[in-house]
C-alpha cells in the first residue's frame, strides 16, 4: 500500500552508505572516481528508471500536414512508428494518440478519482481507485486502433499510413463484474462511458459487449497506465474503434438507448449496412519491412514482416503476394495470436531486383478477409473505393527497381 | 531501412509548419498562447515519446545493504518493484539488472557490433545486425531471474525478496538457425556464449538447449533491447538462470565439453544432486499483494495477488494458503500461461482482522510443486533448509492484527 514511500527509503539509505563508504572505504584511487561517477545524477537515474541507448531514436511523429495540437487545443494526433516495431507490444511511450477531446493530457491524482456507475441499476455505486483494486483483475493483449486510420496514398511510409494503432497488456476489472454488482434493471441495452477530461469525452456502448469482453483498465505494459491512455482508469473495449476506449474513465451510465455523443462522428449513418461497420474493426494487416521510405540495398533475401489485426477475434492466417495480388502464399505467424491483438507475421523473400508490389492480407478467426480496394469497390457496386468507416483494405507498397518503397496508392 | 531520418524529418517538417501558423493564422489569442504552450520543449517530448505520470514514482532499488555499483564497478544489482506490477509484462525501464560483469554499460553503436559463431562448425559465420535482421524470427514472452534471488528473512518487501525476476517480450532470430547455418560438426556438445563488456562475460550452455528454445534477441517489449539489458544483441535462454542470458552477445562458440567462466559460481558442485539443480529455475511464485511492508486498512474482501513461473514450462496451477500452509486452495490464473513467463495469479479474500500467515505455491505443466523450506530441509535430510542454487521455496507473508505485513521467515 505504501510501497512507493518504502522504495524511496531504501534507494535513499542505500545512497548514504555509499556515502559512507566513499569517505572510510579503502580501495583504489580509481575505483573511487569511479564510485562518484556511478553517483552521478545520470547513473542514479539508470538505477531508478531505465532508458534506452543514444541509437534508438525512433519517435511518434504528428499526422503528416496536420497541426498537432490543432489551433483550439482539442485535436492531437501523433503516430506509432511502426516500422521501428519488435514483436506485438507497443512501448508505452510510443503508443498512439489521436482525440478530438482535448491535447492538454489532465494531471489526475489517483487518490481523488472515482468511476460512478448509474442509470438503469439497482444501486448506484461510486468506487475509489483503491476499491477497484479489491475485485478481481485479468491480464490481456488487445490492440487499440483509430477509426480514423487510413491508408491514404498521399502519405509515404507506414507510420503515416496505419500509425493510428498500437497494441499493449492491459490489466484490469471485467466491466461485468462491476455491472453485476450494480445489478441492471431490465429493459437497459446500452450504455454510455464518460471520461474526466475537461470535455467530458463520451461514447454509447451496447450492454452486450459492456457484459461479454469490456475491462476498466488500470495497468498498461506493466505499470499504471500512461497520461496520455487515461491515467488513472480506461475503458478497454477489445476489437471496437479506438473512440470507445474512454480515457480518464469516471462514470458508466446504464440506459435503454443508443445516445449520440459529440465526436461520434461516423456511428450515424442513413445507410444502415455503412453504420453497422463502424463499431468493430474489420481484419486487417500491414506490411512494416520493407515499407514506404525504405531502401532496400540489392537483390537477395528479405524478411517481409508486419502486423495482423481483427476486431473479431484471432489472427488466423495472413497470406502475402509479391506480384501485386496476382499470387498469395501463407506467411508464418511469429507471435502467438491472442483474441483482438496484434499479431507478427513473417515471410521469407528473394528479390530478384526487379519492380515489384507486396502486398499483405489478413484472414480472421471468422474466416473474414481483408479485402482490397478493388474489392470494397466492387461490394458498394462503385468504380472507386470510398471509405466507410474504418479502411482496413489491403496496403500495397511498391519496391522499384533501385530498391527504394514506395505507397503502391500513389 | 532509414526510418529514423525520415521520423525527424517529419517531425521537424510539421513544427515548421505549425511555426508558420503560429505568425500566419488568424485565430483567437487564448489559442496562441496555448499553441506556443503546445510547442514548448516539455510538450514536443510529450509528442515524441510519452512519459507516465508525476503520480507514479515507482522505481528500482539496489539489494538492501549492498553497493550497487560495487567499488570495483563490477557487481551492480537493482530490483524490480514487484508490489507494483500490473499484469506479467515488467516494463523495460523497471528491468532488474544483476551483474558481476561490470556496472558500466557499453554504448555499443549496433551498425559496427557482429556475431561470430565459430568452433566446431564446417563454416564459421559473422553476422552484421542487418544480417541478423534478414533472419526469420519470433516473439515470445519468457521471465528472466537472477539465481540469487532470495527469499531472504533479513528483507522486509517483496522488491527485496524477490525483485531480481522480471519479464519481457523477446524478438529475435531461434539460435537453431543460426547453428544450423553454421553447421554442426559431429561431437559437438555445449556452446559458450560471450558478451562484448569490458570483461567478456560468458557462460556454457548445453548444445540441447540451443538448439531448442534459445533466441538471439534485438527486440524487448516492442522496441530495441535495451543497453542495461545487453543493446543491441542479447542470447535468450528460456527458463534457465539468467547469469546464461548473455548481454552484449558477439560470439557463439561450439565445442564438446563444459568450459567454467570467471562468474560461474554454482555450477560446479561435488555433490551432483546440487550441480544438478543450477541451470534451470524452479517452479516458484509469490504474493505481491499483501507483502512486506504494506499496510491492510481493516478487516473485509481484498485480491490477493502475485506471480507464479517455472524454468520447465507453463504454470499449471497456483495454491494459498492462508493460514500458514495447513489448508490450500486454488487461485485463479489471471494471465495467459506462457511458457517460461511470469503468469498472474489472485485469489478473492476476506480477512477477518486476526493474524495470519499468506503462502502461494506454483505447480508447473511438469506437475513439480514449489517446495516449502521444511520440505527442502527433509529432502536434503537436514533441520533447517540450506539453499542451493535457485530459492524457489514459498515465501510467506505474516499479517499482523493491526494491518501491517511482514517477512514470514524473519
Amino acid at each position: 500500500m505504501d510501497s512507493k514511500r518504502t522504495n524511496r527509503r531504501g534507494f535513499l539509505k542505500s545512497g548514504a552508505a555509499l556515502a559512507g563508504l566513499a569517505v572510510g572505504g579503502v580501495r583504489p584511487a580509481s575505483a573511487q572516481s569511479s564510485m562518484a561517477e556511478a553517483m552521478s545524477p545520470k547513473n542514479k537515474e539508470l538505477i531508478a528508471y531505465g532508458e534506452r541507448s543514444k541509437y534508438v531514436t525512433s519517435i511518434r511523429v504528428p499526422v503528416s500536414g496536420r497541426m498537432s495540437p490543432d489551433m483550439y487545443g482539442l485535436t492531437f494526433h501523433v503516430l506509432t512508428p511502426l516500422q521501428d516495431q519488435f514483436g506485438i507490444i507497443t512501448p508505452s511511450s510510443l503508443f498512439y494518440v489521436a482525440t478530438h477531446r482535448g491535447s492538454y493530457v489532465p494531471e489526475i491524482n489517483p487518490a481523488e478519482h472515482r468511476l460512478m456507475i448509474h442509470g438503469m441499476v439497482d444501486r448506484p455505486l461510486i468506487f475509489t481507485m483503491d476499491e477497484l483494486k479489491r475485485f478481481p483483475f485479468v491480464t490481456r493483449i488487445h490492440f487499440v486502433e483509430c477509426q480514423g486510420n487510413r491508408a491514404s496514398p498521399q502519405n509515404k511510409t507506414v507510420q503515416e499510413t496505419h500509425g493510428l494503432t498500437s497494441c499493449a497488456e492491459w490489466t484490469g476489472v471485467p466491466l461485468s463484474l462491476l455491472l453485476k454488482e450494480a445489478g441492471i434493471q431490465n429493459g437497459a441495452s446500452w450504455i454510455v462511458a464518460e471520461g474526466a477530461e475537461e470535455v467530458k469525452g463520451s461514447s454509447s456502448l451496447p450492454l452486450a459487449k459492456a457484459l461479454d469482453d469490456c475491462l476498466v483498465v488500470y495497468g498498461m505494459n506493466g505499470e499504471a497506465l500512461r497520461p496520455q491512455q487515461g491515467f488513472p482508469l480506461r475503458l478497454m473495449v477489445p476489437g471496437f474503434e479506438g473512440i470507445h476506449q474512454i480515457k480518464y474513465l469516471r462514470r458508466i451510465k446504464v440506459v435503454d438507448r443508443y445516445y449520440m455523443t459529440y465526436d461520434d462522428y461516423g456511428h450515424i449513418n442513413a445507410d444502415a449496412r455503412a453504420a453497422a461497420l463502424a463499431l468493430q474493426i474489420g481484419p486487417k494487416s500491414v506490411i512494416t519491412f520493407p515499407s514506404g521510405g525504405q531502401q532496400l540495398p540489392g537483390p537477395g533475401f528479405y524478411q517481409i514482416s508486419g502486423l495482423a489485426w481483427s476486431g473479431a477475434g484471432r489472427v488466423r492466417r495472413v497470406e502475402i503476394s509479391t506480384d501485386g495480388g496476382q499470387h498469395w502464399q501463407d506467411a508464418e505467424l511469429r507471435s502467438p495470436a491472442y483474441p483482438m491483438a496484434h499479431t507478427s507475421f513473417g515471410f521469407q523473400w528473394k528479390w530478384d531486383g526487379k519492380e515489384c508490389v507486396l502486398m499483405s492480407r489478413c484472414i480472421d478467426e471468422l474466416g473474414t478477409a481483408q479485402p482490397t480496394r478493388a474489392d470494397v469497390a466492387k461490394y458498394w457496386n462503385e468504380r472507386t473505393a470510398r471509405v466507410r468507416g474504418n479502411d482496413n483494405t489491403v496496403q500495397p507498397w511498391k519496391v522499384a527497381s533501385d530498391g527504394s518503397v514506395h505507397n503502391g496508392l500513389a
